[in-house]
């Protein structure tokens, strides 16, 4: 087990109290008759605030489904493990033997929990003002291009990277038919591989069915 | 429209920006080039976070799954409106008169919405723990007995009422079978009204086995 300053040390935060950090890195397999569920609670509401504020202040035109979608493409899972891996948390979670052997230490699921539960126990202990300042570090460290763009997953880049790399192939996105009145306007179009048509989508811009239609495919593919 | 400082005097806030608090009050319908959706997004957030922290510590012994479940009780349309209404939020909201006449001024969504605006604006403004004390103290005027009890909704006291008043019958509940190791047990519950028997649900303990089944009842008599 690594030592608990290292942790603090990267977090650049000093728990008072021990026993609270210890329960934040505490998984349910290691039995004892605390864990670290209910901190995660807590602490997936801290970064659901966190992320959400953050994201308001920094796309002022945005609406509020897209803030809603580019939160969800920070608050995951995923990026969560991503970053609990950045602060090599896996070598401080307490875990049973089994777990360990399965894997448990770079289970993004066990991570990103834990790291969920270390915010939980740093608003617990110094507040909301001081748990947002030490996510939206982290977050900024392992997201330093943080933008629209790079939020929304960009399934067309996604999916010409596989093509390529596995087919030698690019794929072609046709407009199929453009409807509706003026105002309103959709857009159907469709992907095609090697002029087999992979998938269709329907959008209110071209841009946005060809997104559409590029995570059909992928998901076609097995890729996503 | 009723005079915003009724309204504040009510949250017992002055706004320093009155437009950060016309913004919070103004329905997508107005048509105006600002709405309150991008606030109610901040403010639902916040609404999370201020009770699922209020949960943590009342409720030191229940899981992480049941905070959850708790959180959802208390934070949903229904109850959110409710607080809209004890600070006769519709009075306040600016929306279109077409939405008006459509009674949109004691509509649940619109009110909830508001609501979750208001205090998103709060928050801009004033910090977390500012609309924390403020929503802590209306969602406790309006809930004053929150326990675990009366937040999970109680399906046998809702169905009592129900067969009561409609039938004349009370609900019996009857325990099928016990099963599963004694650390592990398992029950399966009947639900007879007359005789009949109208659902079946097993669960770890007898109660909440009657509990689901009570859901279950409800929803086959189109009740919940």
């Amino acid at each position: 087990m690594a030592k608990l300053e290292r942790l603090e040390a990267k977090l650049n935060y000093k728990f008072k109290d021990k026993n609270l950090l210890i329960c934040a890195l505490t998984h349910k397999s290691a039995k004892k008759n605390y864990n670290n569920e209910r901190l995660e609670f807590l602490g997936d509401a801290v970064l659901d605030l966190v992320v959400g504020e953050f994201l308001f202040h920094k796309f002022k035109n945005e609406a509020e489904g897209d803030l809603s979608k580019l939160r969800a493409a920070l608050v995951n899972e995923k990026s969560f493990a991503k970053i609990a891996t950045s602060l090599n948390l896996g070598a401080f979670i307490f875990m049973s033997i089994a777990e360990q052997n399965n894997g448990g230490k770079t289970k993004p699921s066990i991570l990103s929990d834990a790291f969920e539960a270390l915010i939980g126990a740093l608003h617990l202990e110094a507040g909301f003002i001081k748990a947002k300042e030490i996510a939206l570090r982290l977050i900024e460290e392992n997201f330093p291009n943080i933008d629209a763009k790079s939020l929304f997953k960009d399934y067309k880049t996604k999916l010409q990277e596989i093509t390529q790399a596995k087919m030698g192939l690019t794929p072609e996105y046709e407009t199929l038919r453009a409807f509706g009145p003026d105002h309103q306007k959709s857009f159907e179009i469709a992907l095609n591989l090697e002029g087999k048509e992979m998938a269709r989508a329907i959008a209110s811009s071209k841009k946005e069915a060809q997104q559409m239609a590029a995570k059909l495919t992928l998901e076609k593919l097995g890729a996503l």
